[in-house]
């Protein structure tokens, strides 16, 4: 554990409530030392595909031994398990829904169901299991306690079927809008990767991004174009983005999430 | 006083402005080793009566020692007075203006008025007390400055009146719609409380929870009910909610602040 | 630097995505010890005037030697220079594209262009200098690094023109709309040292504010008014606001940034 332990925060409680200040309240309570971030409390409520996508985009940033706390938990209060996730220098804890499926495609993990009311914050109520559980698991964790102090091992964690980008022939990649961000650039699950597979040395002439048949000219970022059309860049993330300069693309050409997106090698 | 003081802040100053940070920027200039928790600033603008229950429902999570700031003041710049309150291991900073009204209620609290300008942040101006008062004294009581240093002791501080859940029968409790959080969930002020008054043993097909002629179900946890239907819980604040599963039930039932709930003994 | 170097964010990245956390992931992984306070992350997205007058308002309520942070950043990923500015006691980082005018105005400066990719976080994208470029500054400065390390001295930094106030005859102060609040206070660019020129003794009875024609009473303070027409009152920055007590000026006025303002002496 870190001197001054990271926790992190992603909840889809919002900014009004005082639900998130609670939380906070009470891992400090448990250790006074616990550094909190928030990283979203803006995901739409129950949104566990959004969260996913969030805490994937998110963890990889933060110092070894960060804790992440996860809580878009529709099933509060019900037999869905509370989860403890250590993988390679990261941990997380919250619900057993499926909102860390892209965690486990992307580090091996050891998968702890929660079941010791030791480490509740008493007495567990059944709506707000962020306060009653999540939070003081993180706060006792980040103290040293060690995961198998707060339940067994499992290997029968829920997941949630994620779309995949797919090379579809030797000069197409096929690909879907995976999530919209504030300033409606939309993310697609299309790849460095598939591209460099398609031609191993990139250069954006080579590719069309083809979007409900309309073919987008690649950027290099999001200025080298003035225009207000639509285009892709490969974004700091390694994924395929349509945008718009200084515009919203997805209020402006009505990108939804699950949309289609092709790359094609010319 | 904590080795590491923690203030937390609740405004209705919203996230675009500077403001909150500009508190944030003289609390940590009079107190760098103060710990800053945000519990709101999305309060609705002015409105004293939603504070007061944020507030209410947030302060007993912290540690003890913990000082609430806050800072929702219509009247800024005119004589209504600045506040500093001690109450059992939890101290506020407000306005006098009755945000402070559940803390009242539920606390022992000594009140004082806060009038020496040796802990101002001058030079006060009209209209942002937040820097200029509250966060200043905030950060000053935080480095263990006697309270009395402030100011006065007062009886006379300002209360709203606040609607009660009323046992109006033997078999029936009527109350009311006081706060709605960000999910839509519609928090009543009856009580756990209040039922075990009409049944010891709480048994949740006992009551029926009626609201606008309708009869609803209690559940014990929202994911109990996969109907769509307005449901009542008893929520872990100890306060009947009403809520839709996997929905915003006050923007699908038109669900206001103020509105009858009456929970019946069958 | 001081013992916990305080480094503030100021964005238009919003609260949703997982952006702000992750900048903060990369400088707590660089400077532990680094305290980070957001300033604001809801710049409207691409809005430098707006970012340019949010810093203004903000940076001097912070303690000697903290560094702001600053990301409204259309050109990212161009040729576009990333900054380092020392002032008196305050520090900038953050894309050279006119944001930091008000701070060239106010203050003495020393502007370097970071250049060094030594302090990058690698490897650097092309859609997020947040991340790769300006927290990383931020982080390594706040550990001491002079500022002589990441690059050099330049003089031909980018201003955006800003409007200004102008006394044009002994009896009138012209200026207008620069910034609107979460209240829907309207921030004018009149100072009380373009009124204090008028009349060398403040009193709000010898000025009259016109605004598309109307003549508004100055107020002491919000509440001193109980009508809900438009008033002005000089603000805790120093500057006239247009408001109406308990609304929203802006939304019940339709008032706009640059909307002229004057001051009458009568």
């Amino acid at each position: 554990m870190l001197d001054r332990p990271i926790i992190t925060l992603t909840t889809d409680f919002g900014l009004k409530d005082p639900f998130v200040g609670i939380m906070k309240g009470v891992i400090l309570g448990i250790n006074p030392k616990a550094k909190i971030i928030d990283i979203s409390h803006n995901i739409t409520p129950q949104n566990i595909f959004e969260a996913a996508h969030i805490i994937s985009m998110g963890y990889k940033y933060f110092p070894p031994s960060t804790i992440h706390v996860i809580v878009v938990d529709p099933q509060v209060g019900s037999a869905r398990r509370p989860l403890l996730i250590s993988s390679q220098g990261h941990y997380f804890i919250g619900p057993d829904n499926g909102v860390f499926t892209l965690v486990y495609e992307e580090q091996h993990v050891e998968v702890i169901h929660i079941t010791s009311p030791h480490y509740y914050f008493p007495p567990k109520g059944p709506t707000f299991h962020g306060r009653d559980i999540f939070a003081p698991a993180a706060a006792w964790f980040s103290k040293g306690i060690e995961s198998s102090k707060f339940g067994n091992l499992i290997n029968d964690y829920v997941t949630l079927p994620m779309p995949k980008s797919r090379i579809s022939d030797e000069t197409t990649v096929e690909g879907e809008v995976v999530y919209i961000d504030s300033f409606g650039n939309a993310i697609t699950n299309i790849t460095k990767d598939n591209l460099d597979k398609l031609s191993p040395e990139f250069s954006k002439n080579r590719f069309r991004v083809i979007y409900r048949d309309n073919q987008l000219s690649l950027s290099n970022y999001y200025s080298q174009t003035e225009s207000s059309d639509l285009s892709g860049v490969l974004n700091s993330f390694g994924f395929l983005e349509l945008f718009t300069y200084r515009g919203n693309a997805s209020d402006k050409f009505d990108i939804k999430i699950g949309d289609k997106v092709t790359v094609k090698l010319i």
